[in-house]
């Protein structure tokens, strides 16, 4: 694939700074957690599972200049930086799984010392990373079979390569599809404000050579009267036990515009993007962006002065809209509340 | 109001460039009728009332430099004029509709000369700004009756003072209502990929003082299911026989959600955007307009390189979706193929 989007080289946590892209290909190195939560709240990395493994690399960072051997210091530290990453962004899971996945590496050591401690994080960090790729192409593989010669399909925001380790979620779907010799053709939706459609999914499949039609978010429903949608494919930040999902916003208009028009509509989201804690969407906090995101692009001024704005991030699909829910585990139907339970691993 | 979008100024039609606002208020003076065409292709001038007086004076433009009494190359460069400005953009019917007000002026007087025929079409074009005057008064006023103490409006693109000589279809109905001493606030979708909700919506709504909130297009449904949206009032650029109507990309969308979330969903237009001639929406030319405007803004590139666009600038949204479509003559409910016929004046 050649998209590296988050790799932990020698000491430091290396990212695609994603707000450059498509115009400048750049990389962040974190060597501190400062930058790292810098990095994931201003969305230089973004998408549910990457941000999961920063979260992982980021507890790295908080820990590795800790000397000595004084291990109540050390678990305070390592607390306060999980804390600390969990600040960062609210609505996707996949941070606070990855902070429970890494405290729980804590708690099921008790007798290790710092420096035990310490090599332990950092294999469970490691493991989180690998895991990654290895759940995004069984679910790539999964999805694929969804996908038949001649269709169009549609997707929104990224849920690609860049928005995981190296791979994606609902662009892994077409990744394995392709790599199937399947023919096929995406719409990607530019999806506003930030453009990570625009931006970062074009340039994905772009580069694998997918044939690729770029659509402002309000042109979808058009584009499904006229017949020119099969499927869609979108990823997801929190799916709830009963399979409402919070995904980007703009993901909910098109739900309810593919059951008007009667088109499937798949998540394809790997199991710590689940919620399993929670009983519907209605408990999934959604994080509001600042206003500029919408008034002004590139530092133009786009809206009239003065003007309130509302700009929540996500938006919440009820299980109802939802044909299935692509994952490593399968793919999984309704009715959801049973076959989340019965199909995924609780932990 | 004090927004003049469009004004005959001694032998020149003078225009607010709706391209730079909201950051800049400029003038266009159009001394010539190519200059007339090019600020309706470029949406300097946009909004189909606006363009049907901007098509009329273009037709006055045209022929003003007309020298002499030689009646058949009069006729010769009328006709050139009006087949020329007809070329300028396809789905308004409000240009077609005035440039064949303009027509039937000479039709209906062929014993006038030359002199006679120049005052004639200059006597139309002024009826036919000050028909658009009076005419969005009397709509705003049967579509305030709509609004309730409280309600959350939402709206798309511009249906404004923009949209037409200075008072509007859609927002005509909130400035009619606010003179009433109703209170309300609005929604306005921003309205990809060319901002006009954002740039020009926006900016006339918070001239009148109105309470307006600016949204990403994506964000109306979020809006919709939190019981955000009593009701929804769009422009409208062709109106066919049974009801379809056309209006801005986006629209469809619209009310495609606003059915699944019970609320009612408005078209504001005057009998002059009616085209009776078609049967159904199929039959409305849908202009197409090119990649840049979705890859580009203000001359940033924001999506990847090389990527291909779909970018059809209207969308047709079916009768049975309409709650009902307010005009000068009344609200008119379906069944639109027999109540459009009982309610309008056939020209």
């Amino acid at each position: 694939m050649a998209i590296e989007t988050i790799k932990w080289v020698s000491g430091c946590a290396r990212i695609i700074d994603q707000t450059k892209l498509p115009n400048k290909f750049e990389y962040i190195y974190c060597r501190d957690v400062a930058t790292m939560w810098q990095a994931i709240k201003r969305l230089s990395v973004r998408g549910a599972p990457a941000i999961g493994v920063a979260a992982a690399f980021g507890v790295l960072l908080g820990i590795q200049k800790f000397k000595g051997q004084d291990k109540p210091k050390f678990l305070k530290l390592f607390n306060k930086t999980c804390d600390y990453l969990a600040t960062s962004r609210p609505t996707a899971v996949n941070l606070f799984n990855m902070l429970n996945e890494m405290r729980a590496v804590v708690a099921e050591n008790p007798k290790a010392d710092v420096p035990a401690l310490k090599k332990l994080l950092h294999k469970r960090a490691m493991e989180i990373f690998k895991e990654d790729q290895k759940v995004c192409r069984t679910m790539g593989d999964h999805g694929a079979k969804l996908i038949k010669n001649g269709m169009k399909a549609l997707t929104v925001c990224n849920a690609g390569a860049l928005a995981t380790v190296d791979y994606g979620t609902a662009l892994g779907v077409f990744y394995s599809a392709k790599r199937q010799g399947k023919k096929f053709s995406v719409y990607s939706c530019e999806t506003r404000p930030l453009l990570q459609g625009a931006r970062l999914t074009c340039w994905e499949l772009l580069r694998q050579k997918i044939n690729t039609t770029l659509i402002c978010d309000n042109m979808a429903a058009s584009l499904m009267a006229k017949g020119q949608v099969d499927i869609i494919f979108t990823g997801a930040d929190r799916i709830a036990s009963n399979g409402d999902t919070a995904n980007k916003i703009g993901t909910y208009m098109l739900a309810v515009l593919a059951r008007h028009h009667s088109i499937p509509f798949y998540i394809v989201a790997p199991r710590s993007t689940f919620d399993l804690k929670i009983k519907s969407g209605k408990q999934i906090p959604i994080e509001e962006r600042k206003s500029d995101e919408v008034t002004h692009f590139a530092g133009v001024r786009i809206a009239a002065k003065g003007v309130k704005v509302y700009n929540p991030a996500f938006d919440v699909t009820p299980a109802k809209l939802i044909t299935g829910i692509v994952t490593e585990h399968g793919i999984i139907h309704p009715p959801y509340v049973k076959n989340i339970y019965e199909n995924l691993p609780t932990r």
